[in-house]
């Protein structure tokens, strides 16, 4: 792969075209994208996608609780060997072109070519199926939590808990699905090895002028919803000693939710980024308040004493204002590491390929830390310029895409090789 | 008043049954009422109090901010002398049944008796017009600002830009009354004298078990609503530095609105009561917030001096977060005094009848206020279990409420007598 294929040239010009033809569904003002999970713009792309997999031979599933996969068959074979790559398709209100779409649109070409990929490498009858995965609501922004889709998948989750999740507006995700078209209930088989492409979301990569970072571990995280509850009152006349402010509650929470961060040495991250008030009146006091907080940290004891710190400044809270304080969810997450052996293989296959890279964690959640729990997985990163993402701002170059994709190919036909007893010998990953 | 007049009965449970007619229309489970400005069921009681009023003889006319009045003919004579009496039908979103609805059916049922009232008083020609009137979204809760009908009436504020506000789904004030009908177009004379009577929303009369208040002047408020601007990005791996977080500037400030009437030893009370964040994604750094903020004080300096607090303590959150902030609207409402004669004859009327009652400031924005800017006017307050408004639990006695009404008709009669030259020097109104 550090040499042109003789297949690279169309590869990078489908790829490319595929990034700008998703990029047109939901597209807003300044290059942003908003394709919510399960809305119209969301099913439309999902259309694009299907008949794109269709018209390249593909066979398209859609599992029960929305994932799409498009199965191609490397020549026959033991169908117990799935060989995964994907992303998803969702986005933030405000999103951008390459969370997600990227990963997907990677798998996508990569699936054109990987039987020349193996042919070239001498692996004819790989006794393999590919699949390339889309996975629901990976954004976490319509329907809470993130990751809904590919939890569902590995079991994390129970599925018909996960379709009950309701929007703002009181929709399921099982009613939106149904709306456009993708509650289905395919049987997928288990992978044998899961790859996705993603871009990094952080300025690692381009600070140090790398082009990809394998990816060693995943930051654990602690997502709380938490609910505020004070009394109806005229904002007027009502003493402010009676008042009991559900709004000037979470604002204390909110801005202690910070602090515990400043106040940290090891890294943590925090945000409280939603927030639904009722009546949300200027003349009337807050009587409800809802908090989504979140902590991340590569450490799970600063997880914890964290989570202590708040539910401890709860307490003071409610003595303090005189709402109530209710936890309503939390939910856990692990600290991930990614399967070691996959990691290695990925880093000498970027040197073998010459490609500049870094070894990372991820602070930020991805689908492939959810099929780590299932399958051998391996996720890969690509420069964010300045960082940004979540944000019509986001943005990766052509070259850093197409620099990606060359990285993805040779890690998967190394992946394929090393997992290929008869192969594994003479592949080589060096 | 004192003692019972042929009517007196007939005018309590008119009195009763029609409070109970209004509190139907947008009721909510806990003897709630949600009746939004311009909103259908806000619609459906006009429409009720249309009815009533023709049936009763009144001539009703819609002005062009949606206000609603009644005219009725006292024995014919000067047109240029119209008493009004009124208050509002809109509700906040979890509203209860006396807030509004109690001077509207106040002024109701003193029509119907108004005559008999002048008569026993040996005044049979008044030679004047009596007016029921129903502002349009006195609550500020859909539309802001408050007292939006009477704000316009008078002059202190333009119609047409009191027409194009919207709501926070972008339905403009024309657009919701044009769509329950309430978008009229007629000229109304100016009033002579504004009566009021409303519920305290405080417990100074039940602390002082006492029937009612004569207002002797309302708070000033300053009303702000504030723009903080931050940064879309990914809540997990953008670097805490590096944040710019709306939410997060947003929820110190309104730490601070609550803490400026601690530090503060004069009578100052602040809120924020509305909030509206974008995206408001659990996973994205909130880009823009809007707040709501008010401060009330009856001593203008202590105003100044709050909004001067604010506007530097915004500087350092500028600081601090990094965030924009904008100041997209101030509205100052100065400290009104009633008319002085006026609280001197209510104050007499009812030691007359032997009503037992204070005198007070009300801290809450009235239709009467802004009225006064016009003409004389008079508020009367009865009092409020617990002092709770603006929620469900809102509840006035029976007792309280026919009181306050035999208080109110004495007043009314006493305030035509002594603005009548030909009858002032006969009134009795000590």
């Amino acid at each position: 792969m550090a040499s042109a294929y003789p297949w690279q040239a169309d590869a990078h010009s489908q790829l490319l075209e595929m990034m700008s033809e998703f990029a047109q569904f939901g597209a807003t003002d300044k290059n942003g994208v908003a394709r919510l999970a399960g809305s119209a713009n969301d099913g439309l792309v999902r259309d694009h996608l299907s008949q794109w997999l269709k018209a390249h031979d593909f066979t398209v599933s859609v599992d029960s609780i929305g994932n799409i996969f498009g199965i191609l068959d490397l020549n026959g074979g033991d169908a117990s060997r799935y060989f995964f790559c994907g992303s998803h398709l969702d986005t933030q209100p405000h999103g951008g072109r390459f969370d997600g779409a990227l990963g997907v649109a990677c798998a996508c070409v990569a699936g054109l070519h990987i039987k020349h990929g193996l042919k070239e490498r001498g692996m004819d009858s790989s006794s393999r199926f590919y699949v390339v995965a889309c996975w629901t609501g990976e954004e976490g922004a319509r329907f809470q939590p993130s990751l809904i889709g590919s939890r569902a998948f590995v079991g994390n989750a129970d599925r018909e808990e996960s379709l009950s999740v309701q929007d703002r507006d009181g929709v399921s995700l099982k009613q939106a699905l149904s709306l456009i078209g993708y509650l289905g209930d395919a049987e997928i088989p288990t992978p044998a090895h899961y790859l996705e492409l993603h871009i990094e979301q952080g300025k690692y990569l381009e600070k140090n002028s790398l082009s990809m970072a394998v990816v060693s571990a995943c930051w654990g995280a602690n997502k709380l919803r938490i609910q505020l509850t004070g009394r109806s009152d005229h904002t007027g006349p009502t003493p402010m000693v009676e008042r009991r402010d559900a709004l000037l509650a979470a604002a204390k929470l909110i801005v202690f939710v910070k602090k515990l961060t400043q106040d940290q040495t090891e890294p943590l991250h925090s945000s409280v980024a939603r927030i639904e008030v009722e009546p949300n009146s200027p003349n009337t006091v807050a009587e409800s308040v809802q908090l989504w907080v979140e902590i991340r940290s590569p450490n799970q004891r600063v997880l914890e004493q964290a989570d202590n710190a708040i539910q401890a400044y709860c307490k003071q809270i409610k003595t303090e204002t005189g709402c109530g304080l209710d936890l309503l969810s939390r939910e856990l997450r692990d600290v991930v590491e990614f399967d070691t052996r996959s990691v290695e293989i990925a880093e000498q296959s970027l040197s073998g390929a010459g490609i500049s890279f870094g070894k990372m964690q991820s602070i930020a959640g991805h689908d492939a830390v959810q099929l780590q729990s299932l399958c051998p997985s391996t996720l890969l990163f690509v420069p964010s310029k300045n960082g940004i993402s979540h944000s019509p701002e986001e943005f990766t170059s052509d070259d850093d895409v197409v620099t990606g994709f060359d990285g993805m190919m040779t890690i998967m036909i190394d992946l394929l090789a090393s997992s290929s007893p008869a192969l594994a010998a003479r592949s080589s990953v060096s």
